[in-house]
């Protein structure tokens, strides 16, 4: 997957912490592939074409076949590359841990999160709350160890670190400290970020905050 | 796993599409293990201690230590025995495909084909065109082959075949005939069915049926 003749092209959105997952892996993995950025609102003929299903980013297109959903990805490019930088751990049950936490990750993460920026007043007090609850089971997941992966980055970091990213615009939206409300999570964040592979591949919060003004602008929820 | 010093339990309860998956999976690899049928209306404290997270089956308990989550199960118990009947393929690629079909048949299948028996009218309608559009799907998965496994009984036949239970209440309720929207997923059912670790591991489509009527009278759809 690293050589010279194969073809490994991501279909992505800058924005989305999914498609910053992929990118994370595979700079983890040392793939080297081609970005290529979507627009959301006019999908490319090969996105469409590479998942006629969901038609959402991120697709990994590697020889031409595509690979979809992120965690799909992280799973094929992990098993693709068993000895580069192996994402999750070797033991049956540790992986079953890192895949029943990531699958929780994106089974409510992502759309508490939106509720955090995109409602008001009660709805948006009950969504601050659920997301602390969430992070709590995480920081429950992570004890003392610096990282999920243990030692190093693992599956489950890169599954959540690109989170992050939407942190600034949860609190500047939600005007509320994550900081003050879950210090362990804001460290291990730091501690990831101080990782070369990690801060190259996640983007700007203040960038992902300007965008998300905008998306509620365009979805009239000012 | 299989040996005699393993304590293997399911939690779960006898009409779970997905907790039929488990016993399966588990009947295919040859694993020993305690049934436990679950009261979903009054929880066991096992369960909520279990899976505290989404409180719900199946969950398999090994030595203590619990797996939840379905297809989570499936890759454990394939992982912890890779070589008693895998069930994923082993390739790569193929791989990714298997876990791509399971996942969509979790976000789309389940959810529609409650529709199918719990809606009527219009929203009706519309639910039996959606499934018939996902077993087409499935159907283009399958192409000429026997099994979604190939030759024999892979990851995928295992995730959906438990569906095949509800096909019976569906067409009763949805008033259609699947032997003639989809002759090919129906052919391959019965493929399945004259495996007896399948026929053992599935419920009576009538029983289903029953209990189908029971719950639409609890929930007041009558």
């Amino acid at each position: 997957m690293t050589g010279g003749e194969e073809e490994v092209i991501l279909l992505d959105f800058w924005a989305s912490m999914l498609g910053m997952r992929c990118r994370l892996g595979l700079t983890l993995k040392g793939i080297n592939y081609e970005y290529r950025e979507e627009d959301l609102r006019n999908k490319s003929p090969l996105l469409l074409q590479m998942n006629p299903i969901h038609k959402k980013i991120p697709v990994l297109v590697h020889n031409g076949r595509p690979v979809c959903e992120s965690l799909i990805i992280l799973h094929y490019i992990d098993e693709c590359l068993p000895d580069t930088y192996p994402l999750l751990p070797s033991d049956p049950y540790e992986r079953s841990q890192s895949r029943f936490c990531a699958d929780f990750v994106d089974k409510k993460f992502y759309e508490t999160g939106r509720k955090v920026w995109s409602t008001k007043g009660e709805e948006q007090e009950s969504a601050k709350r659920d997301l602390m609850e969430i992070i709590k089971l995480l920081e429950v997941q992570l004890g003392d160890k610096p990282f999920f992966g243990g030692e190093r980055l693992g599956f489950l970091d890169v599954a959540v670190v690109p989170f992050s990213t939407w942190f600034y615009s949860y609190q500047k939206l939600g005007n509320f400290s994550m900081e003050g409300e879950c210090p362990k999570l804001m460290a291990w964040v730091n501690r990831c970020l101080e990782i070369e592979s990690v801060s190259k591949s996640l983007v700007d919060p203040h960038k992902v905050y300007a965008f998300v003004l905008q998306l509620k602008k365009a979805l009239g929820l000012e």
